[in-house]
C-alpha cells in the first residue's frame, strides 16, 4: 500500500505539500509534475480517494482540546481547520477544560453526533479514553502524546528539553531553576523533563525543580514566592506561558533579565516576540501538526494504513532574555 | 410572563445567581431563601423548566466564533460552557475564521447537527445570517454586535471608548493616534471609535486614526512605520492585542513608554498585566457575556421571552504605560 508519506519521500517534499497537492490546493508547477509523475507510476490517484467513501459520511471531525486560550492548541486547529476544510470536511470542536471526564465524555458526543473521525488533543491516554474510543468505532488521532494502539503526531519534547538544558549549560550556567508541570502531561511532565535533565549529568549541575500549572498566573505567583531565593542564574519555563509569568515576576522583584537571570522557554508563542526581552525559546510547529492530524485522519476515515507514529522536529531560538554567564 | 430578569430585579442579585439556583448550582442560603420566596410567588419554579422541555431535544448547543486565539472569546466561550454544562448541555465550537461565508455555512451544519441553540460570536449581522437563520429554525443569540431581530449580549462600546478618550483628553494630551479595525467589525469598528472620537468634540484635538486588523502582527508591522513619523503623544490601540502590537514597535524604536508615548488598549487581556510597563486598558466582562448568553439560549430553548437587548458595563483600569503631559 503506498501511503502520503511514501510520495512525499518520493518526491522529497512535504507531506502537507502532498496532501495540498491531492485535495487540489495551490502548489508550484515543478512539484505538481513531479508528483503527477510519481502518481500515475503508483496508480495512486486522487480519484481513489473519492471511490473508497463511505457511504454513510458526514464529513465532520470533531477535535477534543483540553483547554480554551491555549496558543499550542489553537495553531494546532488553525491547521487542522484548514486541511480538512481543503477536503470539504467541517471541524467541531469541543473543550474538555482540563477534565478526564469530560474528555471521554466528549469522545461518546461527537460520536453520538456521528463524526467521520475524532482528533484529540491528550494529556494522557487512559483505559478509559482507550474503551470509549472502541465502543465509538471512530478513526482516532491524537496530538501531542505518543500510544502504541493510536496514530500520534507527536513532537520530539525530549529533544526540546535537551537543546535548552544543553545550552544553558554551554553558556556555563551552573545552577538552574525548572518550572515544570505534573506528570499527567506525559509529553511535558515528563519527556520535556527528561530532555532538560539529561543534559545536566555529569555536568556538576546545582538543579532545582519546582512544579507549576500551565496557568501564567499560577506561575506568577510561584515565582513571587521563588525567586528571591534561588540562586539559580538560568530559569526555564515548561512553558512559553510559564515564562512569561516568571518574566513578569522577575520584573516586579526587579531581578533583570537576563543580567540577574536568563529566562528560556517551549512553544515559539507570538507573545515571546512581543515582549522584551524577548524570550528565549523552542519553536515547534504547531500549525504543521494539525496538517498532519488532518491528513492521517482523512487518510484512516478511507481506510488507508498508516505509520502510527509521526514525530515532528523543533529547534532552539536563542534570543535576548538569555546570556551566557561573565 | 415572568423572566429570569424580573427575578433578578426582585432579588436584587445577578441573573447569572438566579441561573444558578434555577440550575441547582451553588448559591449562599440567605440568597437561596429569597429566591426561594420570589419563585414561589411567581409560580416560577425550576421544575417548569422540565416540564416545558421540547421532545427532541438533544442538549447540544452550538457556538460559532470568529477565530481561534481570540482572549475575549475564548473568556467568554468558558462563562458559556460552565453554564450550558450546569444544566447538562454541551457545546460544540465551529470557527469561521473570520469569513463570513464559513459563519453562514455554521449555522446550516450546526442545524443538520440538530443543536438545541446557536451562540453566535458576531462581527456583523447580514441578511443571509438572517436567512440561516430562519431556515435552521433554531433559538440564536448574537454576542459582541447588536442586531434589532435577535437576543444579543452585547458590551458598553462606545462608553469603552469614551472613557480611554476623555481619559487621555483629561491627562492634557493633544495629539492622539488611534490604530483602529475595519468597520466591518461593528462594535470595534464603528461603535468604540465613535465613543473615542466623542472625547475630542470641542476639545483643541490633533487626531490621527489607522486602520489595522486584529493580529498583533500586523499592528506591530503598521507601527514600525508610523510611529517614526508620529507627533502623537497618545496611542489607543482599539484592543488589547493591537496595543501588545504597537508596545513591540516603540520597543524596538526605542520610543519609550510611557515617557514618549502613552499607550492604551481594550480588553483587559491577561497578557497586558504580564508585560511591562502594564498596559492601561478597559475591562469588559467577557466571562459574564459568555454567561448571560447561556442564560438567555436556554430561556430561549424553554419557549420564554426574553429581553431582546442585554448591554455589559466596562471599566477602564489605568496602569504604568499612560501618563499626564508635564
Amino acid at each position: 500500500m503506498v501511503t502520503i508519506n511514501d510520495i512525499a519521500k518520493q518526491a522529497g517534499v512535504a507531506k502537507s505539500t502532498v496532501s495540498r497537492y491531492l485535495n487540489g490546493g495551490a502548489v508550484s508547477e515543478k512539484t505538481k509534475a513531479k508528483l503527477d509523475a510519481i502518481v500515475a507510476r503508483n496508480d495512486y490517484t486522487p480519484n481513489k480517494f473519492a471511490q473508497s467513501l463511505k457511504a454513510k459520511r458526514t464529513h465532520m471531525v470533531g477535535a477534543i482540546i483540553p483547554r480554551l486560550n491555549s496558543y499550542a492548541t489553537n495553531e494546532a486547529l488553525k491547521g487542522l481547520e484548514n486541511s480538512l476544510r481543503l477536503s470539504k470536511n467541517q471541524l467541531l470542536i469541543t473543550n474538555a477544560d482540563q477534565n478526564r471526564e469530560r474528555e471521554i465524555e466528549a469522545i461518546y458526543t461527537l460520536a453520538k453526533q456521528k463524526v467521520d473521525g475524532i482528533v484529540l488533543f491528550a494529556a494522557e491516554i487512559t483505559p478509559e479514553h482507550e474503551k470509549a474510543f472502541e465502543e465509538s468505532a471512530t478513526p482516532v488521532v491524537i496530538v501531542g502524546q505518543s500510544h502504541p494502539n493510536y496514530h500520534c503526531v507527536i513532537h520530539d519534547d525530549e529533544k526540546a528539553g535537551y537543546s535548552v538544558g544543553a545550552y544553558a549549560v554551554a553558556n556555563g550556567h551552573r545552577n538552574i531553576l525548572v518550572f515544570g508541570v505534573d506528570e499527567a502531561d506525559q509529553a511535558v511532565g515528563i519527556t520535556r523533563r527528561k530532555g532538560i535533565e539529561k543534559a545536566f549529568v555529569g555536568k556538576d549541575i546545582t538543579y532545582t525543580f519546582v512544579k507549576t500549572s500551565f496557568s501564567m498566573m499560577d506561575a506568577y505567583k510561584l515565582a513571587l514566592e521563588v525567586l528571591p531565593e534561588t540562586k539559580a542564574t538560568f530559569i526555564i519555563g515548561a512553558t512559553d506561558n510559564i515564562a512569561i509569568g516568571i518574566m513578569r515576576a522577575a520584573h516586579e522583584l526587579q531581578m533583570d533579565i537576563p543580567n540577574r537571570l536568563s529566562l528560556a522557554g517551549f512553544g515559539g508563542y507570538e507573545i515571546t516576540e512581543a515582549v522584551h526581552p524577548r524570550i528565549t525559546t523552542v519553536h515547534f510547529p504547531f500549525h504543521e501538526a494539525g496538517i498532519l492530524a488532518a491528513d492521517i485522519l482523512l487518510q484512516l476515515i478511507e481506510g488507508k494504513e498508516m505509520p502510527y507514529v509521526e514525530k515532528l522536529d523543533n529547534h532552539l531560538m536563542i534570543r535576548e532574555s538569555t546570556q551566557a554567564i561573565k
